[in-house]
């Protein structure tokens, strides 16, 4: 079942001219949930031919304007072309604030209910919990409290091989008892069990997003072995010094992380303006941790 | 002397994936104006390479997202790539709170000055007088407090042709007093009057904007004769009762100001995302007013 993210942004707060402020929509089964929500972001939704109605929850790391400000245009375009079902809306204090004062400054409204959910973003918190995936934020370490989330398929019912299912003779409702891992007798009056019959459950996968915070080994527990990890590199190792001072990271401190969280993929992103060549970034990361790609606008990852 | 208009973006508020939302830069003998600001509006400064740090003034003309919602972004921008010379940005009351929140709650600040001046929206005012050019604001009228804008250049001194200059054997100093208007006896002894000498002034242009407006006969004082009218047409007259309804104008209603102002040339903009086929709006209007162009992202217009 889908699992992707798609990059709608990728760039720092001051603008590159070849980057756009942060933003991802990932499809988990799915459910459209976005990520983060920059200048421009309903322009990227259009160009990328995303049903943005269908966004379900908004994420919002944290109230640095590169990562929310497209938010109050985005909800205005999804009233305007006829939005009635409900939005969600988590981040750190204050959002709401922002939103309400332009809807009343503006005398506008919206048809559809719109809920926000503050982050304290001090400790983990399980903060969706749908049958199919569950959403958990955490804490960053950034200039302004900054949350990360991590997002995670539920595991399915295993599934029955087509050769057992004829062996068996089974219809669908033993099919399903089975699956539930309950033990039938056939219509041959035959003992079947579970575990003659199931496949292996597929692994499930998980995405973590922590953007933007230092490099920071308490975030390690929370997105251990995720499948893949977005983390910020906002700068290369020559201005480490520098990221410390504007709480933000380079590509070896992510690929660092990455390293020693265990996690299956690294992808970086956030780069600031300074740099006109990616590669170096790839290059640097890959050195301590090989399985490393680049975030760019309109790039699609299969988890 | 340079007075030319750049469309950033002319689509009304509903995301149209042709037109960016309201906003143009004004070079008025080298002095940048932006009017409105969208979503967005950063990104086009930087696509057409306009150098963002020498804006002056900025006049929003009203509250509704589409008008302002980049602005946020564009001072954080500017903040960030340096900028220390003062701002000055005009707009109907309610911008400057909303700006200041999210500054507070970003715990953000700027470098340089920036001075918030509210527009009462219900009377003509000199809102703008340099040397070189004035910017007049005026009521529209449109479900939020609205105002418009013309903005206008000052005479320059009248010129001296060269065969003159020649003929009565002037240096700078006469030349000088020649064009302030006081008569002068040159080297030969020879009494020269400066209506001997002076070409005729060359006439000074003006360009107005009205976004957005029902279709309103009271801004013709405001706007009549000018050069340039920028005014909206959300609408084709098929659609002529929603326009009322939603305060705004049809491709004949902005024709029918143009020609009773008698205006030299009108350009239509904020299209419905409705429309598929821009030339209707043309075709309309100049059944009514025959000088009568698009607007359209990039364009440039010369007065």
């Amino acid at each position: 079942m889908k699992f992707e993210v798609l990059i709608l942004g990728c760039g720092a707060a001051a603008p590159s001219g070849r980057n756009l402020p942060s933003a991802q929509l990932i499809n988990l089964r799915e459910n459209y949930l976005l990520v983060d929500c920059g200048e421009g972001t309903q322009l990227q939704l259009r160009r990328y031919n995303v049903k943005f109605q269908r966004i379900s929850h908004i994420f919002i790391s944290h109230l640095h304007g590169d990562h929310y400000l497209g938010l109050m245009g985005l909800l205005s375009s999804m009233h305007l072309l006829g939005r009635r079902t409900p939005l969600v809306v988590y981040s750190p204090p204050g959002l709401e604030e922002i939103i309400r004062l332009q809807m009343k400054i503006s005398e506008s409204y919206l048809e559809f209910s719109l809920t926000f959910i503050e982050l304290p973003c001090n400790e983990e918190l399980l903060i969706v919990n749908e049958q199919a995936f569950e959403v958990r934020s955490f804490p960053l370490r950034h200039r302004l409290k900054c949350s990360g989330f991590v997002f995670k398929e539920k595991p399915l019912l295993p599934n029955i091989s087509k050769e057992m299912i004829h062996e068996f003779k089974l219809d669908i409702e033993e099919i399903l008892q089975l699956k539930h891992g309950k033990s039938i007798v056939n219509r041959d009056g035959l003992l079947v069990e579970p575990k003659q019959v199931l496949l292996p459950i597929p692994e499930t996968k998980s995405y973590a997003y922590c953007s933007d915070t230092v490099e920071w080994e308490n975030v390690i527990p929370f997105i251990r072995n995720v499948s893949l990890l977005y983390h910020e590199s906002t700068f290369l190792e020559t201005e480490a010094k520098r990221a410390v001072e504007t709480w933000h990271s380079t590509a070896s401190g992510a690929a660092r992380i990455a390293s020693k969280a265990e996690v299956k993929r690294l992808m970086l992103g956030h780069y600031s303006a300074r740099y006109s060549d990616l590669n170096c970034f790839l290059e640097e990361a890959s050195r301590i941790f090989p399985n490393v790609i680049l975030a760019e606008e309109g790039r699609v990852l299969e988890l």
